[in-house]
């Protein structure tokens, strides 16, 4: 009775075993969600308060989301009619998959990839190419040579800024070839980039193509602000945003007005994000900090980059199959995702992925060790 | 560049036109908003301050919907794990289009249909079937012949309460006999019932097929509470629900956690519904019977049934071609839905849907003027 889109949907023996995992009393590294002790509460509740007494906040609204928000979220040398608000960047993923793909086209993806991205730009029944990366994000070279011998995709994914699972930054060098390939095999680039506020060390690199028409830009406000409100955007050219707004109205008609209104209400305050970010940066940067120094001391065989922002630390543990392992983990009380849950084509058996941004980082230490002791057990 | 479902997806010049006649200066009785006015601002504000002050509001959610709500929706004979919260009944209808939907399939849908439905549905690349049907709805002996003429669809869409545009209710007999069908051929009935609650006269009647697995039925808090929170669920067999949450985790994650917590908020109040229900009923009631005064006293030609509940009167001009009219009613000050809008294969160029929810019924007549007024040019 399912169609065949259902009945291939991704299985998730990995996330079923993960949402056991998020129990009382397990520590768990495994999900990729904000601190919720860090969250704007109060600020939130003072912007629901004061936008929900206008009546309009309630009521249906424009496809491609209210235009207060999307005038802030251009700024001032931005166009709002090259923006659409989305339920989240996961809802934008889904929309481009759908205007974009079709069976039988390629999109390259890499290699480990964001496993959200995976499901939703797989979906539309499109190939995901795999172009492995390293401590430079995606490689563009290697991307090149497949292009050079014949493969077309209509788009390439990456997280050019902190990359889920391995934390990588994009090279300004590769981001300019990026733009070159795509320009010359007329793909799009669909940028998606979640965790670029939240930089750490370092200094910050300029967008993938300022200004390039073959680039799509995925932003929201979850890691930033909520992600309980669901709302992000996108901006792209003018072409792809019309086809998005047509495709939004069918899916879910618009984002909830209500969050879109909060949204708008926070960003629209003059200094109010760069204020928010200045607490959560050295916040999170704590964070990272904890569980680095607890790997090394506890775990001295764990192979890791040190990120310079996001919420990850992508850690290959040799000669380690790191799913066989996860369940006597968690029955050790911690949890992580293995690599093999982000791999496309490539074997990333050793390797898993540990989240610094929601365990307080007093149990940072108590993780490790629980990891340490069912590795100890499994040896 | 487009994908097909992109290049195909329907063209919107009525909803276009309409567009622009929502200007301040422009009576519209065209969309299906419900009153502002009408909207539990100080109820919803008051949730809003309860709900938000707990962190995990704002937190990544389940994909099929918040344990609460889920709960309090299911009521106490009901099974949460039964229903997945929806970003308004719009996605429900994307999501079962996905998960039940493949290209080649047939799907019934009454003619006249909801335009949203037949977007949804319409976009898995299955083929919209129209089965017309008259003030007692979907005529099922239509579709009992077509079925035994070898017609197999995958499912029968219906708003079974005040049909949206027709104002129909589906008969006892004919909800019974859809049943019988459903079982036979094997199909599933999609029971879309925004405005059941909606009722200002008349007696409840049962749902279709009470305990069939046969039935998925959608609901949303758009017409009662507000539209804005974008809040829906539906509810249905087992794997059909489980296929359902595999995919809405690939669309948006979740629906919104604050807006699905203002939603419990409310509805798990006893007796809340029923209070603002009952100011709303007699408010809308009232909203209904303006506009059929004025038409009947300001446009004697127009043959239309009087609904029982809802948001619509669908009107007959003999001789008209209403989707021509539209420019000129728009110019006069009004505007209206030209039947052809929710045409699938029958000509419905004589209808219009016009809605009694959004002007106050003291504009109600000064509508009714400016269209007779165009009608009058137009003759």
């Amino acid at each position: 009775m399912l169609s065949a889109r259902a009945r291939t949907a991704e299985s998730s023996a990995i996330r079923d075993l993960l949402r056991h995992a998020e129990s009382p009393g397990v520590l768990s590294l495994a999900g990729g969600l904000p601190s919720a002790a860090m969250f704007p509460v109060d600020d939130v509740v003072r912007a629901a308060n004061g936008v929900l007494r206008d009546p309009s906040t309630l009521q249906y609204g424009l496809s491609e989301g209210s235009t207060e928000l999307r005038t802030i979220v251009a700024g001032p040398s931005g166009d709002p009619d090259r923006i659409v608000i989305t339920t989240g960047s996961q809802q934008a993923l889904d929309l481009l998959g759908r205007v974009l793909l079709d069976p039988g086209d390629d999109i390259v993806v890499p290699d480990p990839c964001y496993v959200g991205a995976r499901q939703a730009l797989g979906a539309s029944g499109a190939t995901l190419v795999g172009v492995p990366g390293d401590v430079d994000g995606l490689d563009t070279d290697r991307l090149a040579d497949r292009l050079a011998a014949g493969l077309r995709p209509k788009a390439v994914y990456v997280v050019a800024n902190f990359d889920n699972p391995s934390g990588a930054v994009l090279a300004p060098v590769r981001r300019r070839m990026l733009v070159a390939l795509a320009e010359r095999y007329g793909f799009i680039i669909i940028e998606d980039d979640p965790y670029g506020a939240l930089r750490y060390a370092g200094t910050e690199i300029d967008d993938i193509g300022p200004g390039s028409d073959r680039v799509v830009r995925l932003r929201t406000v979850s890691k930033t602000i909520a992600p309980g409100l669901r709302v992000g955007w996108l901006v792209g050219p003018q072409w792809l945003v019309d086809a998005v707004v047509v495709a939004k109205q069918s899916v879910d008609l618009h984002t909830s007005t209500v969050t879109q209104a909060v949204a708008a209400h926070l960003l629209g305050q003059d200094g109010w994000l760069d204020g928010h970010l200045a607490e959560l940066r050295p916040w999170y940067r704590d964070q990272r900090d904890a569980l680095v120094e607890a790997l090394t001391e506890k775990l001295p065989g764990a192979a890791f980059s040190v990120p310079d922002g996001g919420m990850f630390l992508w850690v290959r543990l040799p000669d380690v199959d790191t799913a066989g392992l996860l369940p006597s983990a968690i029955r050790s009380g911690m949890a992580f995702v293995p690599g093999s849950a982000f791999a496309v084509d490539r074997d990333l058996g050793e390797l898993l992925r540990l989240s610094f941004a929601t365990v307080d980082r007093s149990q940072m230490g108590g993780a490790v060790d629980r990891l340490a002791r069912s590795l100890a057990r499994a040896a």
